[in-house]
């Protein structure tokens, strides 16, 4: 499958235009022969534009955003992963994405299990949830949103499942380049799956995203990247890339889980 | 502390000349004002020499190599951590890695637990402990060997105990470049501790060595990087350093290891 990522700036707190920009990238990305766009972490509403405007713009999983995104999905026959501020049915916030597949049907939700910081903590509550995991024409997803993918354990459960691409909608920001141009690639080696990054670009109030979205192969190289501005990549994921480099490395295999207890036991660090 | 890493080619299968080379860079290292000499992984003997030559020059943790390199470290002031084939108590042989203190005195010897092909399974037995933690001059040092430090889990149990250094003596070869470029920074960065990783350069049989030894800090930057040939390499391990990055990306704080049962659970994966 060919996959599309969308890397640009949104407009802080204006959900029919960045509707409109979901409607123009499917349009492209379809046209690029993509079978399915990522756009980044909060694409519907911008993320740091303030708990209370969050909460305000917030809607359910089946709201009438999502039902746009459903008619823009079916128009283009594209699948679409997007962020965006859920509405729980227990009145709750989360930094959620939400996979609808080229018929507009909900494939996936994933709720950003791993806050950061008070950006995060003051506008949202956690998810809860095992890591998200869905399938698109045969191709096995897990997705994860910004934070969640700089933990290794995160992409370590995905690949446990068989996922083949992990698909991460983010907004990372300076001065955290080091997870776009180093960390991301770690983790499509070191579990031989391919991961595919969509971040923003340009300013929110005082932040600055990096942009440097890119899709990456199971052996750590880039099949693509973007720059600082914006910018549509392509890519085609092939499975068989995965069987091609696992016997040189077999990670998954040479795991050792029994001595891995540490790393699931409650508590704090030393 | 000032640590040392020093890259080298090796006699294969002569343990003498590989001491001459121990008490050369242990006096260099020592000279240029180190308190701890890293050594790549099967240092005494050479890495990929078969197993009857393997099984033929391993010690006990205590035999005549240990004491003529704890004599050396005596003579120069300075801890070692080399490689060596262990002969256990058991009679099985592991590949090890001793750590003497500038006295001379054993303070851990690891037996790497993740075994890498048919060139480890066919030589050595692993080490079922838990991970391998000392102290020196207050520092918290953590060790692993080559392939160990490719498992994610591996430092990460370190880091879970307050590990500030993680030394790894390894004998990395083509085609596995990523891993002394980009996953050795990605472990340093996304636990936020030093790591200090010694290779060899050069050929033994067909294995080409890559060289890159290098010492990373906790924000996945180079403090000091070897090229492909034989070269010490120093620099300074400042705790201070970790404390500067943590609060920016808490990540130990921020894990969620009731979320992480997965890990840890035997079997293989889907």
């Amino acid at each position: 499958m060919r996959i599309a990522v969308f890397q640009g700036p949104l407009e802080s707190g204006d959900v029919a235009q960045n509707l409109e920009r979901l409607e123009h990238a499917a349009a492209k990305a379809a046209a690029g022969g993509a079978g399915l766009l990522i756009c980044p972490e909060m694409f519907l509403t911008g993320y740091a534009i303030g708990p209370q405007a969050v909460a305000a713009l917030a809607e359910p999983v089946d709201g009438p955003a999502a039902a746009r995104a459903a008619g823009i999905a079916r128009a283009a026959g594209i699948a679409l992963l997007y962020g965006y501020p859920e509405r729980g049915e227990d009145g709750q916030v989360y930094n959620a994405a939400l996979l609808l597949d080229r018929d507009g049907q909900r494939r996936a939700n994933h709720r950003k299990t791993h806050l950061f910081g008070t950006l995060d903590r003051n506008a949202f509550a956690p998810g809860e949830g095992p890591p998200t995991v869905a399938e698109l024409d045969g191709l096995k997803i897990g997705i994860l949103i910004c934070y969640d993918v700089e933990f290794p354990e995160n992409v370590r459960l995905l690949a446990l499942q068989g996922v083949e691409l992990v698909a991460v909608p983010t907004a990372n920001m300076a001065p955290f380049a080091f997870v776009c141009r180093s960390l991301v690639p770690a983790r499509a080696y070191e579990n031989h799956l391919f991961l595919a990054y969509a971040n923003r670009c340009g300013h929110e109030g005082e932040l600055e995203y990096l942009g440097q979205s890119c899709i990456v192969a199971p052996d750590g190289v880039d099949l693509a990247r973007s720059g600082a501005g914006e910018e549509l990549i392509l890519a085609d994921i092939d499975p068989a890339r995965i069987e091609a480099v696992r016997p040189h490395n077999p990670y998954l295999l040479d795991r050792r889980p029994e001595l891995y207890g540490g790393i699931a036991t409650p508590g704090k660090p030393a």
